[in-house]
């Protein structure tokens, strides 16, 4: 086997100990240059990689995967120059269960001072017929060989039981149980096809949690996908259940319809008082949002959760009237505590006549109640025909436009 | 009161009957042309309002709420010209709870085959005392007023308790018993802040649903916000509490995160055995997706759930290899039940030899295992180096470029 043994019982014995003491604090595996980078389009050299890793890091994630190295020179030369780069968080490198994998695997980690290796293989029934032609004892006997064969030379092993979400939970407990006892430090339950509801997926991690003899001797960790939009509540169920790892990329990039969304993950467990933390510094994720959309040239739709363009703009009159008699009225998180550059307030033709005043107050307008209502009355007539309202529109507004219609003149 | 009195007790009032006898049917609530077209941005013409209420009725929505009528002349005419346009779903206006409101919305729907008003008041605390600076009880009586004088002229009268989500439940049990007895024929409880976690939002509609005691008088709507990526796992765990109507918008648009996705629901009930169906024709989602994002000018990100352009796309080798030996290993919806153009094999660094076998064979080029193996690792340097890998790459990689690198030579 090529590369150093780090399995000296040492730093990753002790910080597995460290990791399970604490048993309210959730990891956050980061897996947005592995999952997310495998999406068309999303191919970064290594350069951008380690800066990205580095916005990872100040992030506050507990884990980087940060490639699947045998699957190309470039993604093996990511893995090494990433554990390079990084000094804080685990550096995880994905395998399949088979020899020459976990070889490349701990070649690509030689430098990083917490490596981990995540291997595994499918534990559905579909998987293990159609995709391995195989049959379960079979399937259990790999699981068990890849994670004894990297725990050799690694002692951080993450095992993942693919298609999980539609695996028959008692065939799963049972792999989960071989694969602790054979050295696994976590167990990922992936959703692979984003197939569950939340009550499934949250049973069958409690089904794991009550019903695997040695599962307090590993972290469960939880790995959703986005296809049915259900990522997020999934991830969430799971940490409800015991789960105390979640597995996501940012802006919830990934393979088809996504991963789990850190950024929503991370905001609900601080909006909700469920007893859970984690160590994300939640400013940094407007900014890092940034980063990988541009960088990795996948757009976030306005509308995205967290960190869309629009996602604390309030444009509707209803709104903007509630907003500003009190924010927390239609705000459940401040913009700032995901780095949001500030809430809006927009103005468009759904706006009413707070929102107006609002604006014209700020430049300089000082209008009385008529003078309001003429204007505004201007002013909808303005926004249905015109998209965007500026202040320059705003301006010509009060100089002394002549438009005049009536609501109910037609 | 300006306009014609719908309230004749007969067309409506048959209608809702026919509503309420099928206990497993969901109802469609499309709102992309009111809580969608408020955004920044989003603003539409008429015409173009018209056109995308006539996909909708094709689509199969059962109620299109067409514009908040009071708010400016543009959105009542929309209501006049949709309410024309259409002929099967209800055609619904938003009011908030007063009688100026209710009676533009009334004369806005003179032309409507089906018409319905939508009003409501704040029911949390936070709403009725810093929005409203007012009581329960003063709310109490208002909300019960404004469905009593809308139901002068209209039979079908939707009640929505803003910020449902936030608000005590037994007040909020309160304000539902007593808007149904004042003649609601829908009781909609939005988490307007997208705030409630699946588990609480769906405890939130069994307690309605076993509390209140004319419930079964009415149907409980869900009308989700995705604040913190929740919006379509609560409207699901509402679903199965007891509720039969779901309000979304297309593409889930909306103020600030957006709206439930309609697509996202319709297709989670139709990939899990709940019991429950819609109306809706699944092969449409993909047109009106693209209908919505370019006359809306709202993009939508690639991996957005059943409808983002990386949707049934599959780049990673181990998904290219799985999916090519039975496509139900990596998908649980088929593309075209959603009229997508078809799943796609993408090439990428991260692609194994099975996709590049597929895509070489569908070129023409049958390699042999040797020529195969040479062929990939000259494709693995390319595909490190250039994004996208086109027809012409592949010929030029068969016919001879000499590039060859060994993934442990460096």
């Amino acid at each position: 086997m090529p590369g150093r043994n780090f399995n000296s019982g040492g730093q990753a014995s002790k910080h597995l100990k460290n990791m399970l003491h604490d048993p309210n604090r959730v990891y956050v595996f980061d897996t947005t240059l592995r999952d997310g980078e495998q999406v068309p389009g999303c191919q970064l050299t290594t350069p951008e990689k380690i800066e990205i890793a580095r916005e990872l890091e100040a992030l506050g994630v507990d884990i980087i995967e940060a490639g699947f190295p045998i699957s190309s020179p470039g993604d093996f030369q990511s893995v090494v120059e990433i554990s390079k780069a990084v000094s804080h968080p685990i550096v995880c490198a994905l395998t399949r269960a088979n020899k020459g994998d976990i070889d490349a695997a701990v070649e690509s980690l030689q430098y990083a001072k917490r490596p981990r290796i995540h291997t595994g293989i499918g534990s559905s029934d579909m998987h293990i017929k159609t995709k391995f032609n195989s049959t379960r004892e079979e399937i259990l006997e790999r699981a068990v060989e890849a994670v004894k064969y990297a725990k050799k030379s690694v002692e951080d092993i993450e095992f993942y039981a693919e298609d999980a979400g539609r695996a028959d939970v008692h065939y799963l407990a049972q792999m989960v149980e071989a694969v602790i006892a054979a050295g696994a430090t976590v167990v990922n339950i992936p959703d692979t096809n984003g197939y569950c509801l939340p009550n499934q997926y949250g049973d069958k991690i409690r089904f794991l949690k009550e019903n695997v003899k040695n599962i307090d001797k590993a972290i469960i960790s939880v790995h959703c996908h986005n296809d049915l939009g259900l990522a997020t509540a999934n991830s969430i169920a799971g940490l409800q259940n015991g789960a105390r790892q979640i597995e996501g990329t940012i802006n919830g990039i990934g393979e088809r319809a996504g991963n789990t969304s850190i950024e929503e993950v991370v905001m609900i467990l601080k909006t909700h008082q469920l007893g859970l933390h984690t160590n994300i510094n939640a400013r940094n994720f407007y900014e890092i949002s940034q980063l990988v959309r541009t960088q990795m040239r996948m757009p976030v739709q306005p509308n995205k959760a967290i960190v869309g363009s629009n996602a604390f703009a309030h444009s509707s009159g209803i709104h903007q009237d509630g907003f500003l008699k009190n924010r927390e009225n239609y705000e459940i998180i401040r913009p700032e505590d995901v780095g949001f550059p500030s809430a809006t307030i927009v103005l468009t033709a759904r706006s009413g006549r707070h929102a107006l005043k609002h604006h014209l107050e700020r430049l300089g307008y000082n209008l009385d109640k008529n003078e309001l209502a003429e204007a505004y009355k201007n002013f909808l007539t303005l926004a249905d025909n015109k998209l965007d309202i500026t202040d320059e529109d705003l301006t010509m507004l009060v100089a002394g436009s002549n438009i005049s219609v009536n609501i109910f003149q037609k």
